[in-house]
C-alpha cells in the first residue's frame, strides 16, 4: 500500500512531467501555468488510492487520474472568467494575465486533453470510465449552472444548495473513487460504495468550506475571511440564517445583504456573522457535515477490503474534514 | 445507397429529435437553440456517406456523426463570443442572446454531449474513433488559436494560412469521413483515403469561402460582400496581394489597411478588390482550389468501392466547389 503522501508525490512528478511546450503556445502555455499552480490534487490521489485498495500496481489508473485533474482545473479555468476572479492560489487567474479569449480557448483545449488521458484508461474499462467521466462532467457543469442560477434567485433551499454542491463538486470525487476502483479491479458493489464515500465526504467537504469561510482562521485558511458573506453568496449558513430568522434579524440580514459599500466591508461581515451566531447557523452546518462524513465512513467501512488497506483513505477524509486550509 | 439528400434528411431528423428540455434550463437551452438554427450538417452527412460506402447500414454511424455535428457547433458558438459575433445563420448568437458566461458554459456541455455521442460509436471502433476525434478537436482550437494569432500579425504567409484552415476547417471533415469509413467496416487504406479527401476538400472549400467573399452574389452568398476586406482579414487573396503588391499599390492597400472609417466601407471595398483584379489573386486562389479539389478527387478515385456507390460523394464536392453560397 502506498502511502497519501507518496501518492501525492507520484501524481505530482507524472503531472510536472507532461510537455505543454507545444504550438501554438498561446493555446498550450496557459495550461501548463494553470497546473503549475498546484493544488491539493485530491481526484487524482483519490483514483490511485481506490485503486490501490484493489490492486498493487497503480500505475495502470495513472492516465485517467490525470485526466480528471486536468478536467478539475479546466473547470476552475472556466469558473474564474464567469466569476471574474482575478486570483487563484495567489497568482493571476489566466483570464488576468492574458486574456478572456484566452481562457476560453486554452480551457476548452485543456477539456479535450482530459478526454486524451481518460481514453488511455486500459480497454477493459475504458467504457465504463469514459461514460462515468461524461457523465460526471455534464453534472458539474449543471452545478455551476445552479450556482449562477442562485445568485439571482431570492430564496434557495436548503436541498437545492445540496445538490448544487453535490454536481459542482462531490460527483467528481465520487468519480475519482469509482474509476480508480474499476481499474484496480474491483467488483461493482465496491466501487459504488466508493462512489458513495465520495459523494459524502464532497458534501461534507464543501460545508468545510462554507464554514472556515466565516469561522476559519485568516492566517491558515490563505483567503480572507468573510469572502462569501461580502458577496452575499447563498451558502448553507445564510439559507439557514435566511430560513430561521425572525423579527429584528430578518431586517438585519437584509439591510446587510442589500449593502455592498466596501467601506463597511468589515461592519457586514462583523454583524452578519453575529446574526449567524444567534440563530446558532454555525450548529446546523457543522451537524449537517458530521453527518455526511459519517455516511462517508459508514459507506467506506463497508467496502470488502481488509481494514489496513483503508487506513491511507480514513486519514485522507479525516484531512479533509479537520482541515483548517 | 442513399442520396445525399436522403442522407441529410436522416441526420436532421435524429438531430431535431433530441430533447434538449433538461434541467437546468439555463444550460440546456442555448444547445437547442444552437442545433435549431440549421446549417448545412456536411460532418454528418460525411460520415454517414462514407460508411454507406461499405456498409448498407448507416444507423450504426449515426451516434457517431451526431456527435461530430454537436461538436462542430460548439466551435461556432464560443468562436462567436471571441470574435464578439452578433449574428449567425441570420439570428442573434448565443452570447448575445443569452449572454457570455451562458454561452461559455453551454457550449463546455456541449463539448461534453458530442463525447457521450461518440461514445456511442460500436465497441469495436470506440478506440480509434475517440482518438481522433480528440485529436481533431485539439487540432480545431489550435487553427482558431493561429486565426486569432494571425489577425496580430502583420505579415502571415501562404502556407501557414493554409495550415490554420486545415487545422481549423478541414481535420474535421477528414475526421467526419474516416471515422464513418471505419464503422461501415472500411480498411485502414480506404479510410485514408477518404481522410486525405476531407483535408482536400476542405481546404479547397475555405478557399472559396475566401473567394466567395469578395466575388459571391450578395442575393445567393446569404451575407454581405466584403467582410473579409472590411475586418482586414488576412486570407488566402490578401496574403497573395500583400506579397506581390508593388508602387502604388502597395501604398493604396496599407493605407486601405489602416482605414477603418465606416463612411467609406463601400469605397475600401471597391479598392481592395481593384488592386486583386490589378494583381490576378482571383486567379491564383481559384487556381490552388482547384489543385486541392483535383487532389480529392484522386484520392476518392482510388477508394476501392464500385464506382456507382461513390457518385453522392463526388456530387457532394462538386457541390461543395460550384456553390454560390
Amino acid at each position: 500500500m502506498n502511502t497519501f503522501d507518496k501518492t501525492v508525490q507520484l501524481i505530482s512528478t507524472e503531472i510536472d512531467q507532461i510537455d505543454w511546450s507545444k504550438e501554438p503556445r498561446g493555446l498550450y502555455e496557459p495550461i501548463g501555468y494553470v497546473l503549475s499552480l498546484g493544488g491539493k490534487r485530491i481526484r487524482p490521489v483519490l483514483t490511485l488510492m481506490a485503486c490501490n485498495l484493489f490492486s498493487d500496481d497503480v500505475q495502470v489508473a495513472v492516465n485517467t487520474a490525470i485526466g480528471l485533474e486536468i478536467f478539475h482545473n479546466f473547470t476552475l479555468l472556466h469558473d474564474d472568467i464567469m466569476d471574474r476572479a482575478d486570483v487563484r492560489r495567489g497568482r493571476l487567474t489566466v483570464h488576468k494575465k492574458w486574456n478572456d479569449n484566452t481562457a476560453i480557448l486554452s480551457g476548452d483545449v485543456m477539456q479535450i486533453t482530459s478526454y486524451k488521458f481518460i481514453a488511455k484508461t486500459p480497454s477493459q474499462y475504458l467504457k465504463p470510465v469514459l461514460d462515468l467521466f461524461s457523465q460526471t462532467a455534464a453534472e458539474i457543469c449543471e452545478g455551476q449552472q445552479y450556482d449562477v442560477d442562485f445568485e439571482n434567485r431570492e430564496l434557495v433551499k436548503a436541498e437545492e444548495y445540496l445538490e448544487m454542491i453535490r454536481l459542482k463538486t462531490a460527483v467528481l470525487l465520487g468519480c475519482a473513487l469509482k474509476t480508480g476502483a474499476w481499474i484496480g479491479g474491483a467488483g461493482e458493489e465496491d466501487a459504488q460504495l466508493l462512489y458513495d464515500f465520495g459523494i459524502n465526504i464532497g458534501l461534507a467537504f464543501q460545508l468545510k468550506d462554507d464554514l472556515l469561510d466565516v469561522y476559519g482562521d485568516e492566517k491558515t485558511f490563505g483567503k480572507k475571511i468573510g469572502g462569501d458573506i461580502l458577496c452575499n453568496k447563498k451558502t448553507y449558513l445564510l439559507i439557514h440564517a435566511l430560513e430561521l430568522a425572525k423579527g429584528d434579524d430578518v431586517t438585519e440580514l437584509q439591510n446587510w445583504l442589500l449593502n455592498s459599500d466596501e467601506n463597511l466591508s468589515e461592519q457586514k461581515i462583523k454583524a452578519v456573522t453575529s446574526v449567524f451566531d444567534r440563530l446558532g447557523v454555525k450548529t446546523i452546518c457543522e451537524d449537517k457535515m458530521q453527518f455526511f462524513y459519517s455516511k462517508a465512513i459508514a459507506k467506506l467501512d463497508k467496502v470488502a477490503v481488509l481494514e489496513n488497506k483503508k487506513q491511507e483513505l480514513r486519514k485522507l477524509a479525516e484531512k479533509l474534514m479537520f482541515r483548517n486550509d
